[in-house]
């Protein structure tokens, strides 16, 4: 809370309006589905509804809880018109509504003057302190052995919805809250699709099965891909996985403090292009990672954020062919003071199964 | 489609801009997590990224599909700049970020005027054609049908995330896409969060029980609660649940077109009143279902929207005492063009386990 402080008086703020629900978590607990969050210099107070009256005093710290009465952005609107004078609101452009910029603007009128805030909390967010990183480690650790675990029971003749439902229960059963995100088992031209569903389709011999999984543990989420094999590998499918492998070598070799999230992909797309699959890698080379399963930095084109010790990212260059199949490897990395730390463990070699 | 074009030329508009993920999907197929959908009145253009080339390609139906390079806000601001003269282009404020239409407005400039669109989409969505109620039940047997099978396993020692993991891997088997959101098992005074998420604790004699879960299936929501009793319930507890059970029956018989959601949710409450249990209801009596877990209409204060036949909400009471536990009783409703129907199936009276 003290950094955004600092960070919203840098940018000549009095006070910030905080509305995206992982920010709210991030700065003072509460998970609940509704809430908004004021902080000001010298206090904060979280605004949510009659639903999370027991939870929230049992999960908020650092600020006052209110339990608004006639909607989130009224309490909201009111405490800032006890204010005196005119308020300087940081906020996030990107996770304010043009309803509730506009609900606001109504109610105060030129008592409000609106500071773009940027990505202010995002940015604090990317760099996890030493609780932060235990739990990645935990959840990452946790996927990992999930993955060892459903392993064995993949055979030909399940359906891809039926990996998954061993998947998600194995987290649980390892004491995640839930999958992080909508687990994907895809198997055969299905894993060419780089976000696809699982589905009923039955698993058959001499597939690729792409499996994307991930978990919260204690708020936190991992994010891991394995790429295996049903059956004996051609030659053809070992070049194409040895080939992902070694841009996800090239990447996170490339990861240090000071490089860019764009030098990072292109590490990745260098050994992919020298092996003419450059086209077939549709996505960026990964994303970062912590309270949310997408977060600041970028791994990709374009992205100028220079790594720093503390981020977390995913490492997880992919070739798709349509018609054939897709290949993805992806591992949760710490940035380190000299390089990077894989947090994910799973065997990283081709598995046929 | 057709019926947002008529929406849009009602209130003015030549174009309709769609960001809201589930509205993409209702309009067009596309079940990607990236996208922007620009309807005009003879043709719509789907803007997604190279992720979901394959994808976008089998599912969209009514539009055509463009891959952006350079952002799908930018795609989206090229293609209005190629329309003649000013575009008046509706949205939803609720669903368009200050960025975004920050991002359109540098680039158009006075070629593009805004035109408040409000909730077009979502009012098309609250009334469900017959393949989509055709879903719709389908999903809330579906998840009656999971709570009947995971009910016998029950008993205590276990944990509540290992009753939430047994639910969530009984909708797989059964054939769900999974969960339609968290799935809720709280015991004891846990049971009191209207919100709980299921924890670690170990499931005892003598505790209320309550389990929310909903499934997916062929992209369609079904959110179901029950509560029950691990060992003999007390008199007290039998007062409870049947104070709710009957606040339950008569919002449900107070269900018909031309009611407002606010008129059924007095109806509940005023039940609970007579018992004297009022305050302790904390939240709406129900919310409308389909594609999302919370669409409209409301059924709470303030909820003007008069019901229509082919609707479908949910119907949930609840009583929530802090430090003694809660008790919720949720179905999901077809409202009929006389009254209303259940779509789940499972036993509402007070099972003790």
């Amino acid at each position: 809370m003290d950094r955004l402080r600092s960070c919203f008086s840098a940018v000549g703020a009095d006070a910030f309006l905080v509305t995206h629900l992982p920010n709210i978590q991030y700065l003072c607990g509460f998970t609940g589905s509704a809430g908004v969050l004021l902080v000001e210099a010298q206090r904060a107070v979280l605004f949510t509804d009659s639903r999370y009256t027991f939870q929230a005093r049992q999960e908020v710290h650092s600020a006052r809880v209110e339990i608004a009465q006639g909607g989130l952005l009224a309490a909201t609107s009111k405490a800032l018109g006890r204010r005196r004078g005119r308020t300087r609101l940081g906020f996030s452009p990107s996770q304010l509504t043009v309803t509730q910029r506009t609900a606001l603007d109504n109610s105060l009128g030129r008592r409000l003057r609106w500071v773009d805030g940027g990505n202010a909390v995002e940015k604090i967010r990317a760099i996890k302190d030493a609780r932060e990183l235990e739990r990645m480690r935990g959840a990452a650790v946790l996927i990992s052995r999930v993955f060892e675990r459903v392993l064995p029971l993949i055979k030909t003749g399940m359906s891809e919805l039926q990996v998954a439902a061993e998947l998600e229960y194995s987290m649980k059963e390892e004491g995640a809250t839930g999958p992080s995100f909508e687990t994907i088992v895809a198997a055969g031209p299905h894993s060419a699709w780089a976000h696809a569903r699982p589905s009923a389709k039955l698993l058959r011999k001499s597939q690729l099965v792409v499996l994307d999984q991930g978990a919260i543990l204690h708020g936190y989420c991992s994010d891991m891909t394995r790429t295996v094999f049903l059956g004996r590998a051609s030659a053809h499918v070992r070049r194409l996985y040895g080939a992902v492998l070694a841009a996800q070598e090239a990447a996170k070799a490339a990861i240090r403090p000071g490089v860019t999230g764009e030098e990072v992909d292109a590490a990745a797309r260098r050994i992919l292009k020298g092996e003419r699959l450059a086209q077939y890698f549709t996505h960026s080379t990964g994303h970062g990672l912590g309270l949310e399963v997408h977060e600041m930095p970028r791994l990709g084109r374009g992205e100028e954020t220079r790594l720093e010790a503390g981020m977390v990212v995913t490492v997880e260059p992919g070739v798709y062919i349509e018609g054939f199949g897709g290949i993805r490897i992806e591992d949760d990395v710490l940035v380190t003071p000299n390089g990077a730390a894989d947090l994910t463990t799973a065997p990283r070699e081709l598995l046929e199964l």
